[in-house]
């Protein structure tokens, strides 16, 4: 059995199989060495992620092998103003973190040895919330704000060091391009083919620091450059 | 756990979660709820397929639960022709199709529900395979034609329909469109996006038409839209 990482979050994690993104990018560079598992859910928020979590990951006794990383995306929608329309999806900052720990604090006991890889919430370009509303929102004001975005940003990182754990930081890094609004966002908070490709390769980057690499992994099965063309069926003779 | 779908095939299977891969957009259609499994090997032919089929695919009885429905998608280096730079990797055309009844006796046995999707090799574009062939070609003459992957295609819908397998006819379905050589082919064998959106196409059309479909398949967890903004944690209260 080839091992496994699971893709755990909100939409950005649920659209990532989506034109140019981050999952596919990852299911690509890991082809013959890792199964990419997508656990994402659109709309969840770090609560609702606790209440199913025991659902989704199988304990290792009911047949399920730890996964070598498991990536922790939540907070966009945690972030979610508390009086705006988006409200139902909010979670309070302290209760975010305290949720994120719970998520890290489950995944340690059911799999000690996995990589657990926390990603910020990406930055959030409020005229374009206001331009792709969910719902019709006469306010004239965003559900979001990157301010907001930013706090979870920053708790999310410092609850990765609390607990030892790897984190992309997204929101800063996103900003550093001029242009981020429109080159990585599509709608002011989902992620363009460009903004995906950040995503990906800061994952890699970081798994990749955890030891986590197709270099440090076993290819399954003979590559055909090591397939001897005199002798094809050399190279199975094991199997 | 969520249901399985593997794709089992060569380097058009292995490459699948590449720029607009056929893959993705599969993973992308079920993100919810079906695990698309890669099991793509650069070069194989059926005969190399046959020999770790058994160590790739886990018995049941080992904790691998079996999957809704497996493609089998081998030919393209099959129908390599005997007499040019890569003969190592053909098979015959009568063993051909003894390996793909053999594969599909193969899973019938270890899985006698799940779906067996064949998908024919597509056409080959003799030109583009002179202009980039794999190791130096003084010959000038092509290592694969489009004749003989046509009679490779044809043998493979001939074994699925004796076996009662649903099949992809990819060589006739993208010679339907005048300029396939370019559209669909960025080498005269390998697919571009837009070859990889007709197999993807074909293969959820097929999928469907066995009962296996977005629409069928129960949705993991409950959709955003399915929660109460007044009560979102009733959603969850079973959970």
């Amino acid at each position: 059995m080839r091992p496994q990482i699971y893709l755990f979050g909100d939409s950005i994690t649920e659209e990532s199989f989506g034109d140019g993104g981050w999952a596919a990018s990852l299911s690509h560079h890991f082809s013959r060495t890792v199964d990419v598992v997508l656990r994402g859910y659109s709309g969840y928020n770090t609560s609702w992620a606790l209440k199913v979590a025991e659902r989704i990951f199988p304990p290792v006794e009911s047949g399920g092998a730890p996964p070598l990383a498991v990536t922790v995306f939540f907070g966009a929608n945690d972030a979610c103003l508390a009086d705006r329309y988006s409200a139902f999806q909010h979670v309070p900052l302290h209760e975010y973190k305290q949720n994120l720990q719970s998520i890290i604090s489950f995944f340690k006991k059911r799999w000690p040895e996995t990589v657990i890889l926390l990603i910020t919430p990406p930055p959030i370009d409020e005229e374009a919330r206001l331009r792709h509303p969910y719902i019709e929102n006469p306010s004239g004001l965003p559900e979001r704000t990157n301010e907001a975005a930013g706090a979870y940003a920053q708790a999310c990182i410092s609850v990765a060091r609390e607990c030892g754990c790897p984190v992309v930081d997204l929101w800063i890094k996103m900003q550093e391009f001029p242009d981020w609004q429109k080159a990585y966002l599509s709608d002011g908070l989902h992620l363009t083919p460009a903004g995906n490709r950040i995503v990906f390769e800061e994952v890699a980057k970081k798994l990749k620091e955890q030891g986590i690499s197709v270099e440090n992994l076993p290819v399954d099965l003979p590559l055909i450059e090591n397939i001897d063309p005199q002798d094809p069926l050399k190279a199975f003779q094991d199997y």
